[in-house]
């Protein structure tokens, strides 16, 4: 038996590897260096949907081929790296990510566990985020993919802390279990409950407020009653910047409720609770270092590439009993590649990890805390002078009050209304989109289409929200027009 | 009020970053090119620790401190990109894969759903995922983390089926699940029973053969005595490769019982599920075809880099209908940016996902499936060779048959027995580790301590497994000596 002469799957001609890994990469700069540049959103043209519309090859593209292939693509992201692109909470990135990701892809580590570069990385990245939160110093953490995995894991604890952790084993057959959230909260707080076997329908929806933020005696009700029916609350979910308005709900408040109920108390900050690094805006959001569990994303307002996000538990012990589960494979060892204890996969579903801390470490090591809160403090000055802008101007009506970095409003310049206005604002964001001008999205507030405006993007600037006012006024003309 | 002069979170001097990017793409090339020189494993030194041990920056580093910090990391790896690394199921990655890691990044895009390029990508891999394992045209997938998310996903839609989908909404409070997997399965599958709210005690453990195979009387049997119990089996999981040994189950006769008995039929088939790509073992894996659900990773013997998994589902319908959720702001739209449908987010729990697809689909593309399929033989015949070469020599004892890439086996050469041979083995294998030689990990099997070779290594060739022996066979005369 003789060894195969090709060198696995590593290039055969180095050099020629070499040099498409440069061109590429320059081609990946100069994308990046322009972001500023063309259109926001370019739709996915028809020869390149063929391209990527082949059957399983049984042969290599050449590397010619790949590569140009590969370099194609550029082009046709989602436009979330551009300064107009405003559409849900998209982060924009940045260039420096990149760094880390080559480094990071270099080295391929799994961050699941063993004694390895990776994971003290992560570790630090994991005490950075106590630290910003003003979680104890025995707090635990992972990094995920984002807040929707956050928040199963965090609820998971809070599930099994409350039934015991024999219900890892026995399952939720005799449970009532049943949690509070804003009517305005996240779905992924639901999708939560439902994916966790407690139901969807156990998570309460508490009504809100003018602003938008929970109504705390509705809170204090919904409780009451689901006590007096002998349900068992365990779980109230405080927002950190909703995702329609930005609202955040009265965490001290909820923190306190929580507190005398002997409920958990988890924050769902996808993207509002790095708000804390703004000056003045510290007050909102100090009762989130009082919560049993934080979910929140790295690649919304702190620009680390897609994907990260990252889950904190007060108390590493709960953390660790809903999840470790350490099969003879993967026992820890005192010394060699097997210590290092203990393993991220004790803390989360996943065995196999990416090495995704270390763009996020790169992001807070290279930036700082100050520099990443000047751009988020950016980003809510804008959106707060957009709100004014929005507001002095009779053609555009706010939806609702301007709380962060996010402003919904509707064009009203045509005389429309009910379902006629609904269509019309829905009708100027395609067209914006399709333009490639700008690309805000849309939701339902009170019922009505409204246009969003979300500002998570460190490239916008003043005159491009000008210029996105001007358009959708002169395309909400033009639309009405067409329609009358 | 005025523009920030800064240009955001972009270089200020984008030359300098050019230079900086290429240097640490030359680094990170270099340490690919010698992946076959040096150590396998190196512990993270104390001041790599103590770097990465810091505050919470609240200015940033330089770029040339920054840079410098992120090249340091280079040698502290897990060791999995050497061709000497035999421990857990690691893939080893591809240097090819770094250059749609460079595209990914600068493009940045969020895959959870709209209409760009990334969506496109990921449903050709879907495709070709679909085509490769013989699931019909109408077929769903996501790419995720690894298997344990795959797993997750692929039993909640499983899970909803059986009871209905109002569960999602309603919880599980009268359900009594119970789902088979045989004594080897790997842990996600448990585990997924615990997250979903099942119990992991739900999952009956059915007894394998000597083959490490499940024993389909017993299975039979398990399912008659929990019917008239009055319990509601839902699935049967069958392992395409079992992480112990790489034991395939019967997945003919187990994909017959589930469908005499209305069962789901799910095959985990983390890592070897892909052996189907090997002539000669294509009807061991050919009932993967006949699966509900299956679940398996591109990140093992693929050798996509971390991380990257997938779930296939034969009835999109069903899988839509366990995860699809679409609030207000998530809409989708006939045209524009938010067109484009299904979306992501309507198959998986998360709503926030990176361009993963795009390192699967240059893998796949650039390698082809015959030159894939070759290097996962290659393993199986080193595996074959190990075997050989331990049965026929006294000093070793073959704990298991080698079934596929993984040889386990002890050391036997010094005369112990029992909790001494156990411990023997098991430093062997943290010495090697210490030692840099290789890196094998450890398992249990019938109670016993052994080593356990897996290959998943493109890199691996028939002398580093000579040497791996001779290495055992020497440290273990010389650690038995010492403990005489």
């Amino acid at each position: 038996m003789t060894d195969d002469p090709r060198n696995g799957l590593d290039p055969e001609d180095w050099s020629a590897f070499r040099e498409t890994a440069h061109a590429l990469l320059d081609a990946a700069l100069d994308k990046m260096q322009r972001a500023r540049e063309g259109r926001v959103w370019t739709p996915f043209p028809a020869e390149m949907k063929a391209a990527f519309d082949q059957p399983l090859p049984e042969a290599g593209l050449s590397g010619a081929d790949l590569s140009a292939q590969l370099e194609a693509l550029l082009p046709y992201g989602a436009g979330n790296t551009h300064p107009r692109f405003f559409g849900w909470v998209h982060g924009s990135g940045t260039p420096q990510n990149l760094l880390a990701e080559i480094i990071a892809s270099a080295m391929n580590a799994n961050a699941g566990g063993r004694d390895h570069g990776a994971i003290y990385v992560e570790r630090q990245v994991i005490r950075w985020c106590r630290e910003l939160f003003g979680f104890p110093e025995g707090a635990s953490g992972l990094i995920v993919s984002g807040t929707s995995l956050a928040t199963v894991v965090a609820l998971k604890v809070a599930r099994d802390a409350r039934l015991g952790f024999s219900i890892r084993t026995a399952g939720l057959s005799a449970a009532r279990l049943v949690g509070y959230a804003s009517a305005e909260a996240h779905a992924c707080n639901a999708r939560a409950f439902d994916i966790l076997g407690i139901g969807a329908g156990a998570l309460r929806r508490i009504p809100v407020n003018a602003r938008f933020e929970m109504d705390t005696d509705a809170l204090r009700g919904a409780i009451r009653a689901d006590l007096a029916e002998g349900l068992q609350p365990f779980v109230i979910i405080g927002t950190a910047g909703t995702v329609n308005t930005g609202a955040t709900d009265p965490l001290t408040e909820l923190a306190d409720i929580a507190a005398q109920s002997g409920l958990w108390f988890h924050v769902d900050g996808a993207f509002g609770a790095l708000a804390r690094l703004v000056p003045g805006l510290e007050a909102r959001f100090e009762a989130v270092s009082r919560a049993d569990s934080l979910a929140f994303d790295f690649h919304k307002w702190l620009h680390v590439n897609y994907d990260a996000g990252c889950v904190l538990l007060r108390d590493e012990a709960l953390h660790r009993r809903a999840f470790s589960d350490r099969p003879d494979y993967l026992k820890a060892a005192e010394r060699g590649l097997a210590a290092g204890n203990p393993w991220p996969v004790e803390y989360g579903p996943e065995l196999s990890r990416g090495f995704r801390a270390l763009k996020v470490w790169s992001q807070i090591a290279g930036f700082g805390t100050k520099r990443l809160g000047e751009e988020i403090e950016k980003n809510c000055v804008q959106a707060a002078f957009l709100g004014a802008k929005v507001s002095a101007d009779a053609r555009f009506e706010l939806s609702a009050p301007v709380a962060l970095n996010i402003c919904c409003f509707r064009y009203v310049g045509a005389g429309l209304e009910g379902a006629a206005l609904d269509a019309l604002n829905e009708e100027i964001v395609v067209r914006l989109q399709e333009l490639g001008i700008a690309a805000p999205s849309t939701t339902r507030i009170g019922g009505r289409a409204v246009i969003r405006v979300n500002l998570t993007n460190h490239r916008t600037q003043l005159p491009d929200l000008e210029l996105l006012l001007a358009e959708i006024a002169s395309l909400g003309d033009a639309a009405a027009g067409e329609t009358a």
